[in-house]
């Protein structure tokens, strides 16, 4: 009921009272000006990148939290007075669910996604596993049509005008850990340019985290680019770790994409990973039997309770766990990495990313599926003699010869540059306890 | 239908007509002689057992079958009639199924367990998957008494009689795969002292398997004992491998042993593995966090997809895909092996048998359960806060000093003794093509 | 005295006669035309590249035999004769011993370094191991006075003119295994602008390898750019896999590169790798205490045998052993295993290559140096607090936009592209028996 | 010449001035009454052994030190003294160089082997690394003949007696690090039935070593049998945990144990590891290509830096660098690691004790030997066709039925018995860092 209520104010009172900044509301993400894209630089000797934003910097800004913690809901409405006290032109985005349980904590109106009535089978307010890669979330043409006349917003179902997220959003902030950043990409997984990210960490650090919550004015001043102490004023300036993505898309033995009601990616185009994208047995008590090929030609069969194909920044995360290599991010490749195979002899592989990966299972798997699974996610069901196909994104340059990588994997705010600017030294020791020394308790 | 007369059969006409040796017929195991034991001697100079069936050798011949395989089926037809031919008075035995299904291909009796009516809630004619310990198919004693009076058997359920598997079998068979012999083994996993098992191998030769089929006159008459080349007439003696088993048991936050609908080993003893036990994360999408101890002592809380403790039989099996070492079957000791842990520095381990280890789902555990599954088959599921308690069964000195190893481990029986007698060298070259050479394809 | 003789024969005699073709004859390298460089061009979808002769094509044929070994010694002589009926242009260069030795038996004059009197000190035709990086081998402006005014080429050991090799190979052809292909890496370890090379295999295909001896006719002539099937007459092009080597130099504490005699590599730039550089406690009984730095951040410091640092192309030679990943060599990277490290956490990484690794011996090491070998071979000793730094060669523009790649990285020329044009995959599967299926000995 | 002096002062003043107890000065190791051996029994519910001193408990004991140590000089200094001033029954002996160098600081007189004038070439006062095995510092006969005129002390070189720290000692105790209890093993690297050892750590506490100096008290009274806080009065008993070893032999390739000038271990009996037996390539740049037997059966070749074979106490130590298993002392087995393979699909094996492992050097091996090391110092050069053969000491009962253990491996003296009684899960995590979790640096 209360949510009835809420939707209709989006919709409805919410547009007529949207003038008054102090007043707690709930606006449609739709109302805000299109997104602006910072311009990106090789820095010499880094691993870095030089993000520029065009003046006067970003206006609107995403804010991603980790859910049900009352820390990080707590640094939300801090963030969000901050914001309005300081730095009055900038917009605040939630998605649908922390939008409607903060309002009453925000002092100025906050966007969100449009909400639909109860009665609407519209997928991506209900239903979905909240990172499952926003593909599966994006309506159908058809659901368009019911959608439009019910919201008034005619255009933002139609193919070209695509995610909400994706055309408004300048900036990423995530607040929570690790999962909360997997989940914020999953909201661009479709998106080819994402907007740059900048990850606070509350309670630990975690590997992908960037800054820790209280060091935020800061680190936020940064990602703007009003915080570079060799300039005076406004520079625009920040620094970037592109972290290359992977592509995904599921195919069945013609060879043409997966339709079907059982794939919630259906229809749609690849999604991109930030850390991997699995297939496992799952809950089945046999292995799985899965054949590879690279760049189309076999390289092997495989009996395993899985396989991962893993970017860099995952081959911390679950190829790890399976005994891959480390790879620091900066390595444009792909990892394939063997969960618990039935062999002696597959050692961990790592590919060129401009080649394609397959994984097709094998007619001799002795179930009908096995699970795939997206950033940690399940995603669908991979049935026999389907395959999934992987390969890297185009890390393409920019418009400008001089100007490079407008296109292409995540861009990652990095705060800490002092030493080893990409930080990623520090947290293997820090956080993985990389080659942590044997005991030599002193008496 | 057909099932119904089946049943009734047995139970009915069946023992009506038993005296005739010709007759097709389905007898229940009940009418068989008790099991009778062989003695076991340490070998000098061996990793085997002598075994020493007591005049005139093994009478009650179980036979495990490997289900819906043709050639199985031909070759336990062809075994029939060698033994109807050459030894009229050795008894088989089938498990239920295919007892019904070979009925009409052999041409004398044969034993199985009794059938009960369909409308039974009998569990061990239904429901059970095949492989689950054989414990959950015992019936507790308030089924026994329904039972007892429905199949005028009434001693079969009573506690103090047990499985009349275990009761009655002096001699196993299997034919079929590794998957056939762990099928056997988990038939015996409530019962202390296992017959001898001679495995067939169908098809392809598994790490487990001991001989093909080809060879099976022979092989048998090594295993009852009428094959010694070193000795004029009835020796008695085959050579034995004896396996090490692990015990389970599955225990709440109290110590107490679980009780509860859900938990199918519920209310008995525990249950005696041959390869391992483990428990894994199956389809939830977050890893188990499982607490360790090792005699009663905390070693580690690891955050993983599962973890396998396992026998040293097993070591070649699931822990190997996991990175264990592999562990000769004579090497007294259990395996500790993570799955896919978020570690860098868990390191298999191999332990005593001796101590208990116990294996606690933490309450941090993300789900409120992992599943826990034996040789391979799901068992169950392990709540937040319970534990498996795991340790080797006690390899028993028999009653006469000079003898020893009458209770304890799965004993298999060898053929193929020259050169190394275990074969172990020769499976890990063949099967699990070790340290395989590089390749010198030469020109 | 034998040895003297053919010395005087090639800077006196040899010269004089040096018009007849069909004389049996050691020239100097020197006598020959300057290199022609192949311009490079990238092929879509695939990993390799496209070389290009500049019209006629390549003239001087550098062959690099394998040592003590009577096929390979036949097969130069036949090859020789091949080219002297077939193409009476081109001209062959070996190294010095196996010249003097095959002199007899190849009809055309053949080149090679110029060799010197007994009495110099010279170090590069005495007391230096084969593949010893050819830096050694380039003797300090002191030597190169005397030895110009010895044998009247005052300009070959002038610091602007290098190595004979590099200024007068087109083509390199290698005939052996693995330990050839990277001997005749170590001859241009110092150039910056490898030629194409193209390697048969005697006996057995190495990994390294490209085509069997049998097929020399045909791969000969698609290395020099005439056997294109799909254009008629001469296009000069021919598939390249361009294989990534790492520079290594070493510094003493203070940061200066080593001087001294010990170090072989005195005075000189640093030397390019193939497979990997790697420190080795060798002989010493106590582990090494090695600091690694990355972009002169500290990693870690490692207790251990030792510590590789390997190309992609290495991944699959001792870094494999070591336990690290198998890394495709069209990925632009470094490898950074250790060799038996006392650490439970020592994950291999995989790193960019556009920054430094640094290899320190602490001063805590117990003994005062290790072993640094390059490529296999002992390349001298580090000492404690010196350090050697790592990092990748560049991987060069060509001068006219739409060319790349003249200079940087070893260009192997490919013979076999169907279907997986690189030949990696196949060589996972034949010789390193990658995954290779557990037994399946049907019966 | 001080060295002279000292010399004589053990064999001619120092037997006449033996009567006065405060006397600073050296004895014969041979004035010392014959050691006495402890009963074992096996404790029920644990891995540990429960010693027994024969009344009144030990009076010989051996003191075994780190060298070049200020802290332990000064830590055995203070034993002494306690030792003189609590247990003046108590007589401690020494190696001979410690010996020599403590006497000015210590009281009471004290023991070490005789020391013999220098012109004799008696290898074990000089020559020979501290830890080479004992065996190779035993004189042969012809030696003992000559020492023994010059000694006065004939029987102590004669065969029958053997070493005179096995013929004395009572209980060991060492002072310094794992490297110290090493050396202690070794110099009963001969011996059927080592004394009991407690070892001290100073500075940091190894993996192996006991208790820290501070409690050096409580723990010495515990080793003696005093300390038993359940009983009144002496009882005698100690808690033991016995280390397996393993026994090495080497053979030549007609099977006849290896003679000659090079091998240290001539004309000698097997000795006894404690950790492992290696075989490495050293310095050798070529791999070593050893041939691997189990029980006479060919297991495989390998073609890689070296091999370990080593004992569950070893397995913390080379092995587990080398990718080994972590295996408690109480498995009776033996481990086979090998270093660096040359294979995808060399697992590291745990194997039964009492079959005899093998290493051959292959007449293939590219070098005509390589080195073998045990526990870590280099103990001679294994040649082509030569091999190694390993297995496990016989750890035989008692003379007395209810007793057990009189005999094989090393008995360790465990003083903190709370908790887990070996204290080897301590250390997993305390010193190795065993599954390390992956940083939560809270904020
Ligand atoms: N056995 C394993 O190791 C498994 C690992 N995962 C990993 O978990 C990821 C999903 O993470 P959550 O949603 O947080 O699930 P989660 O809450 O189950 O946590 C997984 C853990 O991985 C860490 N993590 C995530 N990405 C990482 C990276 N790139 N580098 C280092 N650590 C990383 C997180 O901090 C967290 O500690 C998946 O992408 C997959 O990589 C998922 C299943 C099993
Ligand atoms: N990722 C993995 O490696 C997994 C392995 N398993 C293993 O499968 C076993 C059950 O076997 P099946 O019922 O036949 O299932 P299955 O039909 O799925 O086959 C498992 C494979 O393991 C082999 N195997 C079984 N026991 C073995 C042993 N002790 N040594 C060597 N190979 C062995 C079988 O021959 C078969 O090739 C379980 O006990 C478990 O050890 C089960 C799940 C996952
Ligand atoms: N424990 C080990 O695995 C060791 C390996 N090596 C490797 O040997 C290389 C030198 O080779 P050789 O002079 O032929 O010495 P070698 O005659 O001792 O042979 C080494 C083996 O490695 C193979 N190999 C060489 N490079 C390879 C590559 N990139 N990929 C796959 N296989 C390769 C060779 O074919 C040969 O079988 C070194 O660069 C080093 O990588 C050197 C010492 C120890
Ligand atoms: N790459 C490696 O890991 C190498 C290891 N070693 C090991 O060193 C041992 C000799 O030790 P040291 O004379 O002290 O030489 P060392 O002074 O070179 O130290 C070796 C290290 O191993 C530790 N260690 C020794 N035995 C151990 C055990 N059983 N468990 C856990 N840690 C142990 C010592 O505390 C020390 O930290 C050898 O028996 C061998 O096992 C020897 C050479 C290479």
């Amino acid at each position: 009921m209360k949510r009835l209520l809420s939707q209709r104010r989006i919709f409805s009172e919410a547009r007529q009272f949207s003038t008054s900044r102090s007043l707690q509301e709930i606006r449609s993400i739709l109302d805000l000006p299109d997104r602006i894209y910072p311009a990106y630089r090789r820095l010499l000797d880094s691993k870095l990148l030089l993000g520029v934003w065009p003046d006067p910097g970003p206006k609107n800004v995403l804010l991603v939290m980790k859910s049900n913690a009352a820390n990080v809901r707590a640094a939300a409405t801090e963030f969000a007075q901050y914001i309005n006290e300081n730095h009055p032109d900038i917009n605040l985005i939630f998605e649908r669910e922390p939008a409607e349980s903060l309002e009453k904590e925000i002092a100025q109106p906050i966007y969100t996604l449009p909400s639909l009535p109860d009665f609407s089978p519209f997928p991506f307010t209900k239903e979905t596993d909240g990172r499952t890669p926003v593909s599966s979330r994006t309506p159908s043409k058809a659901h368009g049509d019911i959608v439009a006349k019910q919201t008034g917003h005619p255009d933002i179902f139609a193919e070209d005008i695509g995610d909400p997220f994706h055309r408004k959003t300048d900036l990423i902030l995530t607040l929570g850990g690790d999962g909360t950043i997997l989940h914020a990409a999953s909201l661009f997984s479709t998106a080819k340019a994402v907007p740059p990210m900048l990850s606070f960490s509350m309670g630990s650090l975690g590997f992908l985290g960037e800054c820790h919550w209280k060091d935020h004015v800061k680190a936020f001043l940064t990602a703007i680019g009003k915080d570079n102490p060799n300039r005076k004023g406004y520079s625009g300036e920040f620094g970037v770790l592109r972290r290359g993505r992977l592509k995904v898309g599921v195919f069945d033995k013609t060879g043409q994409r997966v339709a079907g009601e059982d794939w919630p990616g259906n229809n749609l185009g690849d999604v991109h990973v930030m850390n991997e994208v699995n297939i496992h047995r799952g809950a089945k008590p046999h292995l799985a039997i899965v054949e590879v090929f690279v760049a189309g030609r076999k390289l092997t069969e495989t009996v395993a309770d899985g396989m991962i194909i893993s970017t860099p920044t995952g081959s911390t995360a679950y190829s790890l766990s399976s005994g891959g290599a480390i790879v620091h991010p900066a390595v444009n490749s792909l990892l394939l990495t063997p969960i618990c195979p039935r062999s002696l002899s597959f050692r961990p592989l790592v590919l060129p990313t401009d080649c394609i990966v397959t994984l097709r299972l094998s007619n001799r798997n002795r179930s009908s599926e096995v699970e795939v699974s997206v950033d940690g996610k399940k995603w669908g069901e991979l049935k026999v003699n389907e395959e999934i196909r992987v390969w890297g994104e185009q890390l393409r340059n920019g418009r400008d010869g001089g100007w490079e990588g407008w296109e292409g994997g995540i861009p990652c705010v990095k705060i800490n540059s002092e030493g080893e600017s990409d930080g990623w030294v520090g947290g293997l020791n820090g956080l993985l306890k990389f080659n942590y020394p044997f005991g030599e308790e002193e008496l």
